[in-house]
């Protein structure tokens, strides 16, 4: 049933073919690990022909469950050298799930700097060649594909980041009033979709029904039982409904853990200027276009997006999120929302990860090339980047190669990725989880934030990584959105009988978590072929010995308990 | 007898220590090997207060043995990530001999950017702060210190590359004219030099005697042998001293394997007007300061050096050796010597690695940003350097770093570090060395150009490479030029009888190639423990499928034969 779209962008071969029966539990994150080990050999270079990326989707993609629409995007990462998957909300998995395609895999790239679309709709996929496209943003970039397509597709499209080959570049995916702000943004993905030569993938779901259930009554009563367990959380009803993922920022801020001025600090002295309440009442003061709430993908009852509006009530970005918050506020000293969002939406535009950027441009500020709290400043940079200039490169280059460039001794990345929007002195199990995860310093592999531990205790915290790491990895295997899980309280068994409801299978309970350990198991086999050892699950020297205010604290989880997890 | 110097940059403690029974064999590569296994975690972070750099040389340094004065440079590489040893010719590796001192180990770095330099003589050593040398080219610097200490130093010191923590920066050792422009150059351990603030370490050895040998009549004896083995052989007595080592370029063009336009071409239609004989004619045709032979150290009668004049006879730059013809002449595109020898000598004074930055050079006129042979965008690149420009920080960045900010592909680097002046297409026993010694890319490694074999034939070169490594590592660990190896026909008894004779060892005749194997069996150890592994034994993979002219030829060495090697 579930097919796989392979194409060839050297060759501009184009095939459907079955799914081995071996892949049928894998999808998202899970079956990108599956198909990068069988078909890619780990050693090669990132940006080069052998590389191949895949977009993938989860089983329940294209139904009427809640969040389950993640588009995973994959491949080698040329920032970590290792194995990398991204995902992003949007319409586009969900769109892939309607026409039945578990996974799209890219292969090759183009001869002579071509520039080509993937178009799919019902009646199969082709590629275009794009010459005009080349340099436009992300914004002006589905703007064409819809003169093109029509305005009801669906689209994965890089900025000139991504054209650029610029390793901070990440894979834009269009929510459902086809913003391209849904970022698959992490790991450098952008840029490998870019040295294929691939602008966008593009999907037309027109004329295609929604997948059907084997057991329909089985798997409505399911789905009415999961959206019942979101919509009494408070986490999942409320927090992120009004306060979108803003709401973490006081939270951050109060634990001593919130990056702020390239990680020197563990609390911003402006934090109540950008804070989740902040962003709420400005939002609904401001009005016009302006919303607290918003849905990025078809069924999301969480809704935890939001639509910024300038002073004017104009948007100026959506969704403002707390990690843009955080490594392109606090860490850059700029205590503003309007300045944030104005860089947030460059950097959009550019279609560059606001994350590895923002820690990119903090050791911008570190080596003095511009101060801390300039934002025109940051607007220059980004600038140049626009430009293509040699020093706009290497702001989109990422954290290590900057801080490197810059002669810089405190470069905030793991495995050669920024760290997301928490000190590892201050939340101590997401320095685990940055230490040891196969993807780096991310945010999404295993998020300790919402524990119910202290932060700052070392030694219970690789044990709580672990759980979370497994748990992330089994969830971004069902292409489900990890805002779900808080509601969860620690069960999966709601996935279990969906999944059985609507494919006829008969998982165990456990099946989330063992397709977790599977999926990490896979991820470390890749990277220890890539050349990824032990030496590489490290934080950077300076959180081991440089004291982080307010706290004072340092990174002192044992070595011994980091290396005693993810052994499955 | 011997002793350690022992500094630390952060609490400026110095301290003699007598050396480990265990080390007594150990001397310039070998002693950094081992003191770096001993005392380095190998995880470190190379610019980092971890990291130490540790200047040794040879048990022979000092006595009027010829070539015996190599000063070893070392540390973790900010380049490869691995262990480094470079060494380079001039007195001061002499000096250390004739004061006793086995190696000086530099600990930490200064707090608040302070700049040192290291003084050393008979009465001891201390450091001294000198901001007034901070960004004072390697020539300006060893003036001020002759102003300072005396007309008869020895000094090895950095530039404002190594100052700004560039990872192409080498440290530059004076010659017996206090020219500092022999170069440990590879591997960026001038970066990490100036990570510590250490500007120079300046030695004055007024007034100390030569070490005495243990059997005077039979070290005479054995070194009057050495002399006529040097002597005798034509490529010792002839070849270098007439045409210096610039005499291997017309050789390596022939082969097909010079780099020429970032490593496009094997030969270059210019290389008659840049080879040795045109060099050799040019410097004798011009006169004034010119000289087509010298010696760096003292006691060498190989003289494979030269001084290169400018057309009105004044000292252009000295020497201008094969390596830089190849980097700074044919793979830029330059065919012609005087513009080659401004490069260089601007290098010189910046304190980078020609071979580095010769191929970052290569990159920038692959990306467009200058074209090839563009003397002029050359010098304009450099002065970014010298400006400390964002720009000409990625000048001086290394030529990976380089070509990851200009998003190319075909980047010519192994373990992050510059490939030398042979394409591996066209020598392929260097591309074995290159892929597998535990310093990456260096020709001094283990060369094996001189090897009696057909080049291209690949079933032959992992053997000889191994056979050339584990003797390179011999002879480093002796402090001894590499340019006396091929006069000795395959043995170092010669060497047995000199140690034997001056220390009253009984060491056997397969001492240089056990110790050569023992070396490497170091490096790699350090290498494993800081994270390198097999997946980094490989060449950039254009080598390995684009044929390159004139023989279309392409790396084809079985990995299985590349992995079998170094296995001791």
């Amino acid at each position: 049933m579930e097919k796989i779209l392979r194409i060839n962008l050297n060759t501009r071969k184009i095939q459907y073919e079955k799914t081995d029966q071996e892949m049928l539990f894998f999808w998202g994150r899970g079956l990108i690990a599956a198909l990068l080990m069988k078909e890619v050999k780990p050693t090669c270079e990132p940006l080069g022909r052998h590389n191949r990326l895949i977009f993938s989707r989860g089983p329940l993609a294209g139904t009427p469950v809640p969040c389950s629409g993640r588009l995973s995007v994959g491949g080698k990462s040329p920032l970590t050298g290792g194995i990398k998957e991204a995902n992003a909300g949007g319409n586009l998995g969900h769109c892939l799930g309607k026409l039945g395609i578990k996974a799209v895999i890219v292969e090759d790239k183009v001869p002579n700097d071509e520039l080509y679309v993937l178009f799919i709709n019902k009646d199969g996929a082709n590629l275009e060649k794009v010459p005009e496209l080349r340099g436009l943003s992300t914004g002006e970039t589905v703007k064409e594909l819809q003169q093109r397509y029509g305005e009801k597709i669906s689209a994965a499209v890089i900025g000139r980041g991504g054209e650029m080959g610029l390793a901070a570049a990440g894979v834009a995916v269009t929510d459902m009033e086809a913003r391209p702000s849904r970022f698959a943004g992490r790991g450098g993905l952008g840029a490998v979709m870019g040295s294929k030569g691939l602008k966008a993938v593009v999907v037309d779901d027109t004329g295609v029904q929604m997948p059907k259930p084997v057991d329909k009554d089985a798997f409505k009563e399911a789905n009415r039982k999961l959206v019942k367990i979101l919509q009494e959380h408070p986490q999942t009803s409320e927090v992120y409904t009004e306060y979108s993922t803003a709401a973490a920022l006081a939270v951050v801020n109060a634990l001593g853990a919130l990056p702020t001025r390239n990680f020197k600090q563990g609390s911003f002295e402006q934090a109540d200027n950008i804070n989740g309440d902040t962003l709420h009442d400005l939002i609904l003061d401001r009005g016009g276009a302006g919303q607290v709430s918003h849905a990025c993908m078809p069924g999301c009852i969480i809704r935890c997006s939001n639509v910024f509006p300038a002073k004017d009530g104009s948007e100026l970005v959506a969704p403002l999120e707390y990690e843009t918050l955080g490594l392109m506020g606090s860490n850059l000293g700029i205590g503003n929302l309007d300045d944030i969002a104005l860089i947030n939406a460059k950097c959009n535009d550019l279609g560059l990860d606001t994350i590895e950027t923002g820690a990119t441009l903090g050791l911008f500020m570190e080596a003095g090339i511009i101060p801390f709290g300039d934002v025109q400043g940051v607007l220059n940079l980004l600038d140049e980047v626009e430009k293509g200039s040699v020093m706009g490169r290497v702001v989109g280059s990422g954290a290590l190669i900057a801080g490197k460039v810059l002669g810089l001794s405190r470069i905030p990345v793991v495995k050669g990725q920024a760290m997301a929007a928490y000190d590892p002195r201050g939340i101590k199990g997401n320095g685990v989880t940055y230490a040891t995860s196969p993807m780096g310093a991310d945010h999404t592999a295993g998020n300790t934030l919402r524990a119910k531990v202290n932060h700052l205790e070392p030694r219970t915290q690789a044990k709580i990584s672990e759980t979370n790491q497994v748990n992330m990895a089994g969830v971004d295997n069902l292409g489900q959105c990890m805002m779900v899980v808080p509601a969860l309280g620690g069960s999966f068994q709601i996935f279990i009988e969906l999944l059985n409801a609507f494919y006829g299978w008969r998982l165990d309970s456990d099946f989330v978590s063992k397709m977790g350990r599977q999926v990490i198991k896979f991820e470390r086999e890749f990277n220890r072929l890539a050349g990824l050892t032990e030496a590489d699950d490290k934080l950077p020297e300076f959180v081991y010995e440089e004291p982080l205010e307010p706290h004072n604290s340092v990174f002192d989880v044992q070595e011994e308990d980091i290396r005693g997890i993810l052994r499955f």
